[in-house]
């Protein structure tokens, strides 16, 4: 295929280079940044632009990886091309590339950093197409990318979004704030590493129902009462503290 | 060494198969419960007992690895043993141990499921000792089951326990959320499984407060607004949502 990549962050860098290495042709990269544009393009072999009245109007796929905020804008400004037209948001509605005859939606659930690699084979994809022969595409191409692949809707895509935010977003924040009680007692975030390993491996195999543990989930006021007198200093852990204790019990 | 282990739960059985994989002598296993010593002494080719006066008072290690609050009515039935007398809990001062002329603590910073099996050498052993002997003891009995030793005092090793509840037991939690949203959806949580293990694996090399991610991060308003009103039916999670999205905004 020839492949126009529209975006230039983490996802349109994973996502290019990953259909590089599938030897497909990324003709053209562009981004508003021209800088961003160079830097990508030039690790595809391929043309940096940011000019979008410039995009071939003959590729076979356009691959819109760009801010959600940032996707109707590039739609107005893109011209009639001919090719399929996919963004991969989790928080878009397909509809919003309705002017173009064949589009989709490619959404890798997954958090990308631009340094670190990831195995794209176990990256989910969730699909997304209002006609049968777009949906053939996107099935084909997804499958060359992935062994998970999904079909969803827009409806589905945003909760699948939602679920994201507590089991990513505020999952990392939640290990920020055990570095923030370490750090204010001189520790080491080192020493939490291996438990997180952990916590997170156990759940790959187990529903996070089953495998609760901490004071709150055993019911062990002392061990609560100790860690909120703990707190007693920040009063803002000591509220998310009791915040989540209270859901614990609620949940389990 | 002849060690006696104290306990049969998951604690006990890790450590103490631990132990017996490096070649110690595991002579006795007690626990309240007669059916779970069995099953812990038959794999450990030694000896259950429930009552806490047949315990031998000769052994070289008493591994206390039992809930909470039910040390200090253990220590208090327990004879004047001649051995190091350790507990393992993290949230338990090593002032309970008093009563026994060498003894100590050996904390493992990690969770431990009965039928998952964890490589030892990479748990964090937090060790604590009042004397200069049961110290060097500790040092030799830590190093041999792991590389990550750390001298940790009571009081630090209470904060390293409330750190540990942020970044296991909530975090957990919040996966236990993200299922839910799916589950009101008739999503499956697998497709939530590689962010989650990403999620971790990146803070293994970075502060997690570097690799924050999500719309409360990059104030993005018109997603947070989207997911409150998806989450307009159920309003313990909304609740949960808002007051970590604040904590975000505040710590990033």
């Amino acid at each position: 295929m020839k492949i126009v990549c529209i975006g230039s962050g983490n996802v349109a860098t994973h996502m290019a280079g990953e259909f590089k290495k599938k030897g497909h042709d990324l003709i053209q990269v562009w981004s508003r940044n021209s800088a961003h544009a160079e830097v990508l393009a030039s690790s595809l072999a391929s043309m940096a632009m940011t000019d979008l009245a410039e995009i071939d109007l003959n590729a076979d796929l356009y691959l819109i990886a760009i801010k959600d905020n940032a996707i109707s804008s590039v739609v107005r400004a893109l011209g009639d091309v001919n090719g399929l037209v996919v963004h991969t948001s989790g928080a878009t509605s397909i509809a919003e590339l309705d002017r173009f005859s064949s589009h989709g939606v490619l959404y890798p659930l997954q958090t990308f950093s631009k340094a670190k690699a990831v195995d794209f084979k176990d990256i989910p994809l969730c699909i997304e197409a209002t006609d049968a022969d777009s949906l053939d595409k996107l099935r084909t191409i997804a499958a060359e990318l992935s062994k998970l692949v999904y079909e969803v809707d827009s409806d589905k895509r945003e909760i699948l979004h939602l679920s994201a935010v507590f089991a990513c977003n505020f999952v990392n924040h939640m290990y920020n704030l055990g570095a923030q009680v370490l750090r204010s007692h001189d520790l080491d975030f080192e020493m939490l590493r291996p438990l997180i390993m952990e916590t997170a491996m156990k759940v790959q195999t187990e529903m996070p129902v089953n495998v609760q543990t901490g004071p709150a989930v055993r019911d062990d006021e002392q061990t609560i009462l100790k860690h909120l007198e703990l707190l007693e200093s920040s009063p803002h852990l000591k509220e998310i503290y009791q915040t989540l204790s209270e859901s614990i019990k609620k949940s389990n």
